[in-house]
């Protein structure tokens, strides 16, 4: 037996939307059928950063994403986030595959987020708002571009800069940088900050928007303010997590919002057990965290695929 | 920056016992001292087997194994255990190496026991009694006798040919395959076997033996009889894994052994907060669990030696 090695050149070239929405979908149904196994992450945390163990499983694949969160390293040319999976087989342990896992990431996140808009949004949705253009925010516009025909596609940043990249970087699609308000007046929003002050006021948002609250994704991290939260119709990755790092851990933790005002989760409305959107008025937020079966799932496609297509670094590493 | 990737046969080439046995105890001190970090275990079971991520940080070193064990794994030919460390450089972050861990792991654990003996066994100990002669004894014989002057080695197994296997390995060593009573005859004897019912019976033992017991590692394991564990010093690598899943954790679980009676952690001996062997006639026992913290100052020493040598495969992967 041997380990395919698959650097970030590599995974990129095998990643693709249509593909991860697909596997990210099927991994929230397994999770809410009790099909899959996700432990707690586990955190080392560190003078100039920290790093999680994200285990997981899902039917036919286990494995660990190991990603490292260094706030310091942009002056030294390197990525903040960096993440490795190890991809194993279930039934034996063996390590299929090593890879990078940076885009991976990318990738689900907005595929879950665009996911959670076919359930939660409006069918009639054509605008886009994106509220931080950095780099999570591109697989944010190429996933809703799957599943949605977007007409306008509004961005927000501070970085004036960021935001001609971005608009550059979709030349298919009409996209436009607006003030903070105005992306907000979308369909859909997706919020993609490092926030941790809520900036997202509860009054610029319209009835029947649907919102993807990304940035979360640590204990003090939030984006919207807590009052809309309590009108809107919100809906987790997994409550675990989303009370102690997402969208809601602020609130929950000031007693502006209660656990159990959770709809649901996105795996519960996706099988079903939960109606997605009930009402073209209601506002609809999904709190998304990011989980480790969302990685584990991408992993196999691209173990899979690249297993197919043959070429890559194979060794008998163990 | 580029990563490393070594494989089972690189690291086996860069092993060495002495310094594996340095490597450890250092890393014991920086524990007892404040100055290394190891989070709880992470922990994903699934139905052939499980499998565990162990983060760690010590001085200059931050990484994570990722084991899987895997019980039914013989008849496919593939070793029940296996690991893999990712090895990132604390400051940034950056995944520096990905090396195959198995053999890392019986080094080191070969290594933990014979730093407890070097503190806790008799200075005049010659004599050296293996209770189970598998993959893990073998480095319990090289690292003891890197730090010991062993005149006779007993070993004992149920299993004839396992027996037979290990004494033809170490053509240097007076190695005798013994009764289970003869081999705990000694002046320091390593239990290493997966016990799930006490075998190793107190009357056995000598006054001033001194024990290593390696099997347990996991709840509901364990090697010695309770009642030996009263009338010894007992000494352990990490309170909260030991009482979790070491040979201490059925007894106090059942009552016949309290967290309270331990002595104090390895680390703790080394630096000198607790005093080592005081009484010739003494037992001591050491419970090892293994530690994450092992592990990467092994990492550490294989990537820092594969680095200056060179000629290893590295790739651009991140």
């Amino acid at each position: 037996m041997s380990t395919l090695f698959l650097s970030k050149k590599d995974v990129r070239s095998l990643l693709n939307i249509a593909d991860v929405i697909k596997a990210v979908e099927q991994a929230f149904k397994d999770w809410a059928l009790g099909r899959a196994k996700m432990p707690s992450k586990a955190y080392l945390v560190l003078e100039q950063g920290d790093f999680r163990a994200m285990p997981g499983a899902i039917p036919g694949a286990a494995g660990m994403k190991w990603v490292s969160v260094h706030p310091q390293n942009q002056p030294l040319g390197l990525p903040t986030v960096m993440a490795i999976i190890v991809y194993n087989d279930p039934a034996t342990g063996y390590p299929l595959a090593v890879m990078d896992a940076t885009d991976i990431t990318a990738y689900r996140t907005g595929a879950a987020a665009a996911i959670a808009s076919k359930y939660l949004a409006r069918k009639d949705s054509h605008t886009l708002g994106i509220v931080g253009a950095g780099r999570q925010s591109y697989t944010q516009l190429m996933a809703h571009g799957e599943l949605f025909d977007l007409r306008q596609i509004k961005v927000f940043d501070r970085r004036a800069a960021t935001v001609e990249t971005f608009i550059k970087s979709f030349p298919a699609y009409s996209v436009r940088a607006c003030s903070l308000e105005e992306t907000v007046d979308s369909d859909i929003v997706c919020t993609v900050t490092p926030a941790r002050e809520p900036f997202l006021r509860s009054e610029w948002i319209r009835p029947g928007t649907h919102i993807n609250a990304i940035g979360a994704d640590a204990e003090g991290k939030e984006e919207l303010e807590p009052s809309l939260l309590k009108k809107a119709v919100v809906v987790v990755d997994d409550l675990r997590q989303a009370a102690a790092a997402g969208e809601i851990n602020v609130p929950v933790r000031n007693r502006l919002f209660a656990v159990e005002e959770v709809y649901g989760t996105l795996g519960e409305v996706i099988v079903g057990k939960k109606l997605g959107r009930k009402d073209k008025q209601a506002i609809t937020i999904f709190d998304s965290t990011g989980l480790a079966i969302e990685d584990i799932a991408v992993a196999k496609l691209i173990h899979d695929k690249a297993k197919k297509a043959g070429g890559y670094l194979s060794l008998d590493f163990v």
